[in-house]
């Protein structure tokens, strides 16, 4: 049995027309309705068939809707749920895919004081934007994390739970605030790191901009990847999660000076035995299939 | 014609098994000799027949070559040569991979100071080590940035070079110096950066090593990659290397300080504007052939 019949996604980029996509492929039955801020976006939904409609606003495309998923910017979720707050069903249940949960959680519950909330967060994404970005495959063996409050009902929980395993993610729940902090080192923090890397590397006068393109198979291309990610979605990021990000950068910048020291003074066991130890965590990651094992500097190699 | 008929490599871990298939694949009248200080390498590039020849010594291994490639960890470079000076003959060249070049051209000359020595740095390589990691396209499209001394013949410079270009690399000149601040920033800084997060993450008290492993595809992943790099390669990179390696550092941290006060002071428009700039150096980077356009984060894609 489907856990909802009637789907919207507010906001339709990378992440609202991967889960449209997700349910066409493995929820076909489902009727998904489809809405973004954008009129563009709405006209390129359309012309691509995404949903089964799109509508031309918040309102009209929650009106039946038994769920309702929030795929926006975490700073425009709070003013994007008051904009159907009027038109909501008493019934529906309303998630969204934020990369950030207490600040998310608290804005939601203000706008619609009266729904279940269940704040969702699928970790899993790539480098584009936009509704042609997205792929029914993007959650396989991906974890999406549930924050529910506590009062939240468990049949809620559950039914947003079993939304997220047939898109293919595995389903965890957490704490909003200890989201917060793991996010904070797992994502965000690399995000912030990859983020100034690439622009102290375009600001320098004696290695020109060109040389840095040119030779960044070295190291540097694998930090623009990164660095080529959402600007909006990420100023949102590390600003509702300010403390939790700025914590972790604290510590960061500290390991830095602690290698800049070993460096100076020329402490080549310090340098070796960290660089030993970070190479046990990449053969978790590949063993647990977070990642691919294929050796991917050699990207032509195949 | 063929740049050389007999080519020694010393050392072979992923970038010298990566020569020895090379030649194989583009040059394959080319005689191939090999030596690793390791017995077990030697074993190993015996079983596999990754070369026409493993001899037992340095000094045996050069003794006819027309051009000697060192490729061993730049701290190792000037021992080496050492153990072959002896037994080079007088009008063999010779070369090397090293990532960094100052360093490494006074290491070579001091140890062979009657030799014809051209330094070159292939810009490629992956995370993986060791004699099995080698492949023969590694340097396809990739550059090689050679260094040589003013007063070297510049037969001897086009001859490297053409057997750079037969191995599908791009050839580059530059000074050793300019190398050095050039690769600080493209590859020596995102490698020491990567290593410094992995550390970060895997120190915290509240966030277990177990949730970075298992929520790492939020962009840690991607860190872990390039943290998985050879340990010894790179220490030996940072110490060679240091003073362009702490400048650039410095460079980091001031901006990752800035980056810091925008956010505490929630100054969402500076954020904003540098990740929009830093986008459009991915883009450049994908329309220079140094990365593939392939949206990595979806690994399951394809």
């Amino acid at each position: 049995m489907l856990p909802f019949a009637r789907v919207t996604m507010i906001g339709l980029g990378l992440i609202g027309s991967s889960i449209a996509r997700g349910i066409r492929a493995e929820m076909p039955s489902v009727e998904v309705t489809g809405y973004d801020a954008e009129p563009q976006v709405r006209e390129r939904a359309v012309e691509i068939g995404l949903c089964d409609d799109i509508a031309d606003s918040a309102g009209a495309a929650v009106i039946d809707a038994d769920l309702v998923i929030l795929c926006v910017p975490v700073g425009a979720m709070g003013a994007a749920a008051a904009e159907f707050a009027d038109d909501l069903p008493a019934d529906a249940i309303v998630s969204d895919v934020g990369s950030c949960k207490e600040s998310v959680a608290a804005a939601l519950a203000a706008a619609l004081p009266n729904a279940t909330i269940v704040p969702a967060h699928p970790v899993a994404g790539t480098e584009r934007s936009g509704p042609d970005a997205g792929f029914a495959t993007l959650f396989h063996g991906r974890w999406c994390i549930l924050t529910p409050a506590d009062d939240t009902p468990e049949l809620a929980v559950e039914r947003v739970a079993e939304f997220w395993r047939r898109l293919g993610a595995d389903v965890e729940r957490m704490e909003p605030a200890h989201h917060d902090r793991v996010l904070a080192v797992t994502s965000h923090l690399p995000h912030l790191i990859a983020y100034t890397i690439v622009g102290t590397a375009s600001d320098l006068e004696e290695v020109t901009e060109s040389e840095v393109i040119k030779y960044s198979a070295g190291g540097f291309r694998d930090f623009t990847r990164i660095a080529a990610s959402d600007p909006t979605m990420w100023r949102d990021v590390f600003l509702s999660n300010r403390e939790a990000v700025l914590d972790m950068l604290q510590r960061f910048s500290e390991d830095l000076s602690a290698l800049q020291r070993a460096i100076r003074w020329g402490k080549g066991d310090e340098l070796f035995e960290l660089f030993s130890r970070t190479r046990a965590i990449r053969r978790s990651i590949v063993e647990q299939g977070q990642d691919d094992a294929r050796e991917d500097f050699g990207r032509t190699h195949d």
